[in-house]
């Protein structure tokens, strides 16, 4: 089954201990769309600029990514620059340029109306909203957002999640949602908001997805699944490890006749896996670069650094 | 096989979010033993003052729990205050009187003498290496240590970790003992002190045991095992829950004919397991009525929460 995926499609230059990377293809969508490219078909929605050339359109093709809603626009594509040089794990943004992106208006191509998948990558969530009613044949849908939006734009998002089967965030962004620190009582009041299942990241330390019929009286248990990281021993940059997270597990699940709970948990591993690829080397050179053979060696190796047997 | 473990058998009170606890049996020799109880033999070497009454040594010998090796001293116990009404993951200390720990010397009962496996809880390290060298027909060697010790007693502690199998420390203690930022590779560092065996708590995040001997080639996987911690709805008082762990962990390690990695995996688990339940009332309250059957209920829970099928 094919998904739909909206958001930006970006340049970003990143300092990391590891180095500097200038101005590589980067963006929310771009990443989410090669990391599921590997599972299913993707179709971006998006804005680009002049200085999105046919390097970068060939990237997407190489990867068979459907870029007909990707819109050229006058002037220059959306720039992000950002450090890690005080802390690997937290980005210091030292620069965006929203450019093309501000005046984003998402059109969506009429071949894209039979997506069965929709995938709401950390925009306006006036933005994902708009998209999301404009596919209401779409028989699952994810989105993203950050901390940006929880903070200034609660009422926008908080419709958003009313529509949302999944949502994928982090610790903080669940607790922020939630006002509540403890990890349980955050999901479960997050996903009384609107969304099914819930997968929260936790960076180095892997995922957990709560599902929102999880029993009560059977405590935490039940339905919730927790999916290990790898322990890294060179992270390069880890800039879009979340969104390709979120491509390795929502490309996984749309690869599957049914989104049975067993497949669930083993999108929860190739999400993983999809992460701890992203993280070695800058930007998404590393996805650009990768085979489906290294994504199954690595989710074995995931399987047995967390299986007892 | 038979565990001694040597450490404090303190009082502690205790503030939490959930409420107040005072001077409940406490330490790390306490946690430790009680929870190593549900598997194996355990031997307590420890100093205890005149407070030390009927009612603690009670629930030392409801579980079986050898304590010829408690010295009782003029004076009072080792008492702790602390609070974690700010964050519930770190304690704040807000009182800590040694008592009749500040002459601890530590003496070993001939009766011990055969103890297959040991356990040097975080104590003074001068005292670990004591035990230690007291104690040389032992099997397995494993220890505990604080960021106490690494900032201020460094050669001491060095001295200990050269005669460790398997040392269980926290993140921040192996950041800190390497002076290094990544995990792996501080991972690496710590074992090359000494210790074969690298258990590395991350708190609700579960631990990784990394072995000394993990192929570098084939990258972190290897001998390299990461276990879950439970999602816990309710964290009555953390205190604790490490020394449950390291009880758990060693406790079945010591059960088993063999320490084969299949042990190993299992006795994460197991500590896991154990770390979890110490968290659910205050001080050693739940592991006092704690049965194997419940153990064994959640630690099937936890294959459950990470196993793909």
């Amino acid at each position: 089954m094919s998904i739909t995926v909206v958001g930006s499609v970006a340049f970003d230059t990143v300092e990391t201990p590891a180095g500097r990377s200038e101005r590589c293809l980067a963006g929310a969508a771009t990443y989410f769309a090669l990391s599921a490219s590997f599972f299913t078909d993707v179709r971006v929605i998006a804005v680009v600029g002049e200085d999105f050339g046919p390097a970068e359109q060939s990237v997407f093709d190489a990867h068979k990514v459907d870029t007909r809603g990707i819109e050229r626009a006058p002037g220059k594509s959306f720039f992000w620059q950002g450090s890690y040089l005080d802390n690997i794990n937290e980005a210091k943004t030292l620069r965006t340029d929203l450019n093309v992106f501000a005046g984003f208006e998402p059109k969506i191509p009429a071949a894209y109306a039979d997506s069965e998948f929709l995938f709401l990558a950390n925009i306006d969530p006036v933005l994902q909203r708009r998209v999301r009613e404009a596919m209401p044949g779409v028989k699952l849908v994810a989105g993203d957002t950050m901390n940006y939006w929880i903070k200034d734009h609660r009422p926008a998002l908080l419709e958003v999640l009313k529509g949302l089967d999944v949502l994928l965030i982090n610790d903080t962004e669940a607790r922020m949602i939630a006002g509540n620190n403890n990890l349980v009582q955050a999901a479960r009041a997050v996903m009384a908001l609107g969304p099914r299942f819930l997968v929260i990241k936790h960076g180095e330390y892997g995922a957990t997805l709560f599902h929102s019929s999880a029993p009560k009286a059977g405590g935490p248990e039940g339905r919730t699944f927790r999916a290990p990281a790898m322990p890294l021993e060179r992270v390069i940059d880890p800039t879009g490890a979340g969104d390709s997270f979120a491509g390795g597990f929502f490309g996984y699940l749309a690869s599957q006749p049914e989104p049975t709970p067993g497949a669930f948990r083993r999108a929860m591993f190739y999400g993983s896996v999809m992460g701890s690829f992203a993280c070695e080397r800058f930007g998404t050179e590393r996805l650009q670069q990768l085979t489906r053979a290294e994504i199954d060696e690595r989710f074995h190796a995931f399987r047995e650094l967390t299986h007892l047997d």
